[in-house]
């Protein structure tokens, strides 16, 4: 069982962290949709008690909370980085580009859930409101780079963050890990044809 | 009403059309998930009754079917087309591109069906069949292209292919007609960026 560990007393918290329940949970919301997917749905697969998961979190919502804070969480990261941060903004938005196409991979359930989000309610309408705050910085230094004259200037900045990120994030639909393609060969593909496009010279 | 047509004389066939049908069974699919739709739901919409539905189709899956479809002819259609077929691989891998980014804009609903369909049911795995042969030939042409050395050749073609309409495909996501982006702009920065790249030269 994942995440399950030995307790031969029998006493004290359940067994699992919370990680575990994090992983899980993503899992069922993917299988059966988030509206779809009860806590009972959840003690069920996890082998344990509805209480058992009470005792880490109040309610379903607050997991879908700390799922989608996992992908976002990871994505500001990105835009903290020195990289992110200092040089021409051509150089710095390559850099997002290429760490983003990480994140994707590395927490590819939770960024898919985050991706999926409507906006049905209020944990989702905050997850909504920091992906365009993301989308917005993204925006920023797509129109910094076009000032600096490194990119195109024929194509509208809000549009180019749209196609790049439409890109990227197009990854969790068809991506699999370990179909012999690294983390490293997808960023450079990524990267490649974003900002060198797809024609030979 | 969508589609309804004034019989004053009240008799024969139900006053609407089966494209009005599935125009509005698109649309409500799309609010309540295909599964969570009954016919009762779309007779409702329509302000019909369900009998006026069975007129034009058997059963719910067949409007699916004949929605996906719609898509689906559509960008076969596209790799049928003169410029498609004839010169340089690179050419007609441009051309198609710029169709497909036309063919979503203008059957977006049912291009959205059609991406968001998982193989659960004979139409659905018919469905996704097809999407496949259609990847498979901008495969080819991708291949073909690198081979006549005029797409960059350090990039696999299937990975070439699958972020080439990663691109495409996420319009799908945020592009709304009359936003003041135009298809021909829309499909103008698509082949710009996918093509040339952002970096200006």
């Amino acid at each position: 069982m994942v995440g399950m560990t030995d307790r031969p007393n029998g006493r004290g918290r359940p067994g699992y962290d919370l990680e575990s329940l994090l992983q899980t949970a993503v899992k069922v919301f993917h299988e059966r949709g988030y509206d779809g997917t009860s806590m009972e749905d959840l003690a069920k697969r996890l082998g344990i008690t509805k209480s058992a998961i009470y005792y880490h979190v109040p309610s379903k919502e607050e997991l879908l909370r700390l799922s989608v804070d996992r992908a976002l969480d990871a994505l500001f990261a990105v835009m903290e980085e020195h990289e992110s941060r200092e040089g021409p903004a051509i150089d710095r938005l390559h850099h997002v580009v290429r760490r983003s196409v990480e994140v994707l991979v590395d927490e590819q359930a939770f960024v898919t859930l985050l991706l999926r989000v409507r906006g049905n309610s209020k944990v989702e309408r905050r997850a909504v409101a920091r992906r365009r705050e993301f989308d917005h910085l993204v925006g920023q230094l797509v129109t910094e780079a076009e000032r600096e004259g490194s990119l195109r200037p024929d194509v509208d900045p809000a549009l180019t963050s749209r196609l790049l990120f439409g890109m990227v994030n197009s990854l969790i639909e068809w991506y699999r890990p370990r179909q012999g393609l690294n983390t490293d060969d997808l960023a450079d593909a990524v990267t490649k044809i974003a900002f060198d496009g797809l024609r030979a010279r």
